[in-house]
Order: C-alpha cells, then sequence, then structure tokens
C-alpha cells in the first residue's frame, strides 16, 4: 500500500510532516510517497536525520498557502505540492492521500481532481469527536454551508460505513443535530432529511439534541456545514476553557497542587482521549479514493495517526462501501 | 413595583414558585402578584407555612401543560395561568412577568398577548451563559427557527439593551455567530445581517466562531434560533459531562478523594459560576413589557433571582431603551 503525502500542509510542514512519514513507515509497513519541494525536503531530512530510504519523492514547484483562496488551486498554485498530490492520487500514484494544507482549497481540489464517487451530491468533511462514549463522528463540518435534504441523508450512509469500517462500530447509531426530538423540529432542510434518511439503510435514530452528543446519543451527527462547524468548535472552546479552569483550581496553593499530583494519572489519561492527534485527520468522504485532512497543527505523531487512518480505509475498503450503500438506496428507492 | 409570576409554570409549581415568591419579597421589596389556582396556592402555602401576606392573588381556571402544542393558548388553555398572567401585563396589571412554563407557549402567547414593540419583527429569547470573563448574552435560543436579516440587527440592538441596562456591561461587543471571522463567511443570512450590523449603533465587533464564546469573545451573541439552540445546550452538554469525567478521576480511589477534599472550595466556586439558577431566566426581548422565562426545573432561589432580574429590567428602563435605540436606527436609515 502507498500512501501520499503533502508534505508542505500545516503550520509545521515540511518536517514534522516527513518525520510522521518516518514514523508511518516503520510503524505500519506503509510506503509513503512524499509530494513537495524535493530540495527543501532533503536539506530537512538530513539535517533532522529523518531516514527516507523507503520514501518516493514526487516533486512540486510550489506551496499553496494557508491563507490562500481555495479556487486558487485551479489558478496560481495549480502547481502545488496539493494539487500535484492530488493529481497522482486520481491517476493512480498512490492509494489514499493526506494532507494538512488549506481545508478549502482540499475540499474544492478533491472534489475536482480526484472526483467525487457516481451519485454523491458533494464530499462532506468529518471530524471525530471524543465523547463519554469514546468518540462520535460529526458531518459536515464546514464543506457544505450550503445542504440540500438528500445531501445530509448521504452524509449519514457516508458517515456509518466509515464508523463500521474504520472505527469498528456495529450499526452504528445515525443521528441528526436539530433543535428538539420531534420529527417536525428545525428548518424544512431537517425535516425533510429525517424523511429520507428514515427510508435509508441506516441505523438512523432521528434527531439528537446537541447536549447528548458529549454523552454519546449517537455514533454519527449528520448536520449542515455551518451547524457542524458551530458544533465542533464549540466542543473544542469548552474543552479548553474548563480545562484552564480546573487548571487554575490545581495551581492555586500549595494544597492543591497536592491534589493536582494526586489525580495526574486519571487527568492524563483523560487529555489523551481528548487529543486530536491520536484520531489521525478529518476524512473527506464522498470521494473516489479517500483523502485525509490533518489537523493544521499536526505534529509528526498526529501526521503518523492519519497515515494509519487512511491506511485503514484503503484496507477495509471503505469506499466500496459507500458505493454499495449508495446502490442499494437507488435500487431501493426506484 | 409589582412582578406577575405565574404560579403554575414549572417542575417545581407552584409550591418552588411561591417560596421563590416570598423570598423575593422579603428581599427586594417588590409587591408580587401570583396568577393560578388560588385553592392549590392557599392549601401549598398553608402546609408549607409560607406567608402570602404581601401578594395579591389573581387567579386562574387552568395550568398549561409542559407539552402542550403553544398554539393552545389561545385555544383550549386560554383560561390558563400563562394566558392569565400575560392578559394581566397588558392590561397594566404589573409590571413585568415571570414564569416557567412551556417556552413555545410563552414566546407564541406574549408576542400577541403582551405584543411587540413598534417596529420589532420578532421577539427573541435570550440566554446568559457563564463564560471565562463571568458570562454572555446568546440570542436568539430557539423563538425563532428561521430568521432574516433585519432580526438579527434587531437581536443584536436588544441584546446590547439588556447587558449594558441590566447586567452593567458598558458598551457591549457584540458579535454574530458565524463559522470564520471574514465577512463573507455563512449563509446569506449572515452576511447580510453584517452588513446591517455595522450600520447600527451598537458595538458591533464582527464575527465570533464558536470557540471563542467560553473564552468571552463578545459579550452578546447574535444568531437564529437553530444556531442559538444549538449552541446553548451543547455548551450544557459539555459542561456537564467534562464535570462528570472530574468527579470520576476525583472518586476513583482514596488518595485522589483527598485530592477532591484539597480543591473543594475551588470546585465549589467554579460550580456556582456554572449554576444557571444565579442568572435568573431568559429574558423575551421585544415585547412592551419585560416577560421572563424562568428554567423550566427552577427552585425557590431561582424564581427569587427571575424576580430581581425582572425587577432590574424595569428599574433600569431597559425597554424604553431597546425603543430609543430603534427609533435612532430608523432615524439613521432614512
Amino acid at each position: 500500500m502507498n500512501i501520499i503525502l503533502d508534505a508542505h500542509g500545516g503550520d509545521h510542514a515540511p518536517l514534522e510532516a516527513i518525520k510522521g512519514a518516518e514514523l508511518a513507515v516503520k510503524e505500519y509497513g506503509v510506503s509513503v510517497t512524499l509530494c513537495g519541494v524535493e530540495e527543501e525536503i532533503r536539506a530537512l531530512a538530513d539535517e533532522h536525520k529523518v531516514n527516507l530510504d523507503e520514501m518516493r519523492i514526487v516533486p512540486a514547484a510550489q506551496v499553496l498557502p494557508m491563507a490562500a483562496d481555495p479556487s486558487e488551486i485551479f489558478g496560481q498554485y495549480s502547481e502545488s505540492s496539493m494539487a500535484v498530490s492530488m493529481r497522482l492520487l486520481a491517476d493512480g500514484g498512490g492509494d489514499a492521500l493526506v494532507t494538512a494544507g488549506n481545508t478549502g482549497a482540499m475540499a474544492m481540489g478533491a472534489s475536482i481532481i480526484v472526483k467525487r464517487l457516481p451519485g454523491i451530491k458533494r464530499a462532506a468533511l468529518a471530524v471525530i469527536v471524543p465523547n463519554a462514549r469514546g468518540s462520535y463522528l460529526l458531518l459536515d463540518v464546514g464543506a457544505n454551508v450550503e445542504c440540500r435534504p438528500e445531501m445530509l441523508q448521504q452524509f449519514g450512509i457516508m458517515g456509518s460505513a466509515y464508523m463500521e469500517k474504520v472505527v469498528n462500530i456495529q450499526n452504528p447509531r445515525v443521528g441528526m443535530i436539530n433543535i428538539g426530538t420531534e420529527e417536525t423540529k428545525g428548518h424544512p432542510l431537517q425535516i425533510e432529511a429525517g424523511v429520507l434518511l428514515r427510508e435509508s439503510a441506516v441505523n438512523f435514530i432521528g434527531n439528537i439534541e446537541a447536549r447528548e452528543l458529549p454523552f454519546g446519543g449517537c455514533d454519527v451527527a449528520v448536520c449542515d456545514g455551518f451547524t457542524g462547524n458551530v458544533t465542533l468548535k464549540l466542543t473544542e472552546g469548552m474543552g479548553k476553557w474548563i480545562s484552564a479552569e480546573f487548571k487554575r483550581i490545581l495551581l492555586k496553593k500549595t494544597s492543591t497542587k497536592l491534589a493536582a499530583i494526586l489525580i495526574r494519572d486519571g487527568l492524563t489519561k483523560f487529555k489523551q482521549a481528548m487529543d486530536y492527534t491520536e484520531y489521525g485527520g478529518a476524512p473527506l468522504l464522498g470521494l473516489r479514493s479517500p483523502v485525509i485532512k490533518a489537523h493544521g497543527s499536526s505534529n509528526a505523531h498526529a501526521f503518523k495517526n492519519a497515515v494509519r487512518q487512511a491506511k485503514t480505509m484503503v484496507e477495509t475498503e471503505m469506499i466500496g462501501q459507500i458505493s454499495q450503500s449508495l446502490r442499494d438506496l437507488n435500487g431501493h428507492s426506484q
């Protein structure tokens, strides 16, 4: 198996990207194709003693900036490492792609270059979010601000396939984020998507209120990209704020510092459970090949986990599962 | 000053409502008019030794159930304590109204019976949400699922007046919840509302991402009722989940239980800061008189604080401030 890694995406690229690639090659036995500015990659590898022996480097002339206008992946950055790695994936030069670069450019570029599966309206960006039962998959988290009901239905099908194949959850419970559990709640979007999801072969449990998400009310939470983005960022913000408050309480004086020592093990475990780097990246679902968006602040460990995630998506033939579910749905509705 | 209290709203009514009224009379020197089934109120007061001497009771024949269809406040529950208290307020029988009853019925009933201020498109339900800087006002939290840009502009104006007058925040920073800080982000709703808010006399600081809300990124967060409802419920859910995780860590074994004792003071303070009962209720803004929705699970303490909040809304002439701001805006845009 061969995973393509865009070496220039993210705040700590390319050094952390190539370090992560080295770890992944060693740990998972995959081959990795690095895509980027070859001289820069080789010079950094020399300086930091990163072993590139098992890796192929496909050169790219440019780096797409994190703040660039997404459509520039087809314009002034059409020779960027992100664009080149996508063409490589589309042409069969690898089995999956990992990038920590510009999210908008990735979503736009992948839909056109890697292409969507037949019948898929829009690719959705999905994120694994930690919660009381381990984690749930939230999608879409921002690739599609405006959604139609059929898109939310497809998000449910794709999210269900991902959780079943990649995270190994049997018969994942799919919920739709809404402002009440009744079928009449929400915008017309949610009311109509609810009808479609109930007709689908996924295990749709109905509407879910946002307060149930942290307690594991569902395994897949479906919503439009606006709601998903707010949900994801508020989850992050609340986690950081409350953790900071507890830290402040623990560091207040000598006696509370003793308390901090006594509960250190538990706190460390909880911090690990909340750590996004353990979960790899955000899969862009609905494409013909797996594409993973690693977090912009990914370190080597996060890149390594994103490669593992890409490997699992390939091994478990998750994309075939999505295609099959779509064919079943179309057969069913005809 | 005379505050009308719907004695039958909420899970613990009427007992906690009348206990709260007694506390409020004693502590704030207001007079309270209880609206409800008189025999039941008097019997409970006798049994629990609640002093009703300073209170007037306006009888109502019915109780509107928490799960009733909101429109039934004009139908089979038109003689309920909620409907009767609203007519009493509209007719000048009190200065403000507090109810812990059915939120939908309250929003619908108040708009028609108490009536909106001239020029106000829709009343908005606003909630004070605890955060790192104390609190912020979130509106709308569910009274208006579908919003137009002018409604979000008015939410900003009303929320700003509330925070300035009632919570005593000078020149409150008004932000609009969105998926990015750029003016081009979001649905057409947010893009157009942004233009209107920048034209308003409020201190509009632009878009705010949900991760900044817990850290006090703004004093007033404006959004449609769908987004506000998700934001409010996820804030609640995350707070409860993380607190439960810390509790689990603290109760694990003898040594961690010692830690719990060492940090008890800090935890208690944090818990108090997170406690909704301290903040009173959710004001329904945009009406001709103050109406406060107390939490459905309000105890006597929460009812008392909601009465205090109603008193402050009357004393500070917050509604006059909203009217003035609207007139200024209309003068400005003409």
